[in-house]
């Protein structure tokens, strides 16, 4: 069984000896995404987030960057994304987000979400998660952790 | 001079007796936004995030909550919008969330950044913020923090 997903390309596949499809502590899940300038212009579009870095390439190398970079919280919306594909009706308890290097437009990304630890309570489960961007292969572009509160351990 | 700037409605101000342009610790700027439909479904679509959470009541009610839900994330987007739209240029270094009570459509939400410290650097400015979002008055939504590199400590 394959468990990791990927919407463009699957760049790198963890096999299980287990065909079971309750997710486990170490299982990881990853996507990968090119957010285009299409993208920047429609997050910009519902965020109300105009900052020149996105949308001006001169301004941005002015900063310092290569060029126009994406929005760090689209970039990471890959997180709630990929979590809530494999678990409709997950909520979200908290994301901590380190942004460590741009992400230009048009660049593919891959977002990992690794389950670190998780506890029943009642009828819920709150599963941790280690949560990744990288790009390049390994240049990690966002590093953090979030807890989520999943219906079923079951992936969808 | 009013710090406090809202896209919608103001809803609480506060003075300042300083009138000069340049963000202190201590300095509050706010912003209001009402969340609808339309913004889920754009959010949705420029994420890839499908939770049924934010599109079916039902499944919604069925999890204990009131209705739809909109997605943590774009909630959060108010925080770099508030940022960037009074420091253009501004580059996000990290931020925290912790969800705290569900934002359904059309509730009417403030966004608030507070800058608890500043720190000089050669040519640029580390802002540490705490960044809150409210509704109903005093009902803390989403709490955090966030660490942006501001290019000038002059707002624009």
């Amino acid at each position: 069984m394959v468990f990791v997903r990927s919407i463009g390309s699957v760049r790198s596949l963890r096999r299980f000896s287990s065909s079971g499809p309750l997710i486990q502590t170490g299982d990881v899940l990853r996507e990968n995404r090119v957010f285009s300038d299409e993208d920047v212009r429609a997050y910009s579009k519902v965020s109300h987030d105009t900052n020149p870095l996105h949308f001006d390439s001169e301004h941005a190398r002015a900063l310092g960057f290569e060029d126009r970079l994406v929005h760090g919280m689209l970039v990471a919306s890959l997180f709630p994304r990929i979590i809530s594909s494999n678990f409709p009706g997950a909520v979200y308890v908290s994301q901590s987000l380190q942004f460590k290097l741009p992400v230009y437009v048009g660049e593919e990304i891959t977002g990992e979400v690794q389950a670190t630890n998780i506890r029943k309570l009642r009828d819920k489960s709150f599963v941790k998660l280690a949560t990744k961007c990288f790009k390049k292969g390994e240049l990690l572009v966002i590093d953090g952790e979030a807890l989520a509160i999943l219906p079923s351990l079951a992936r969808e």
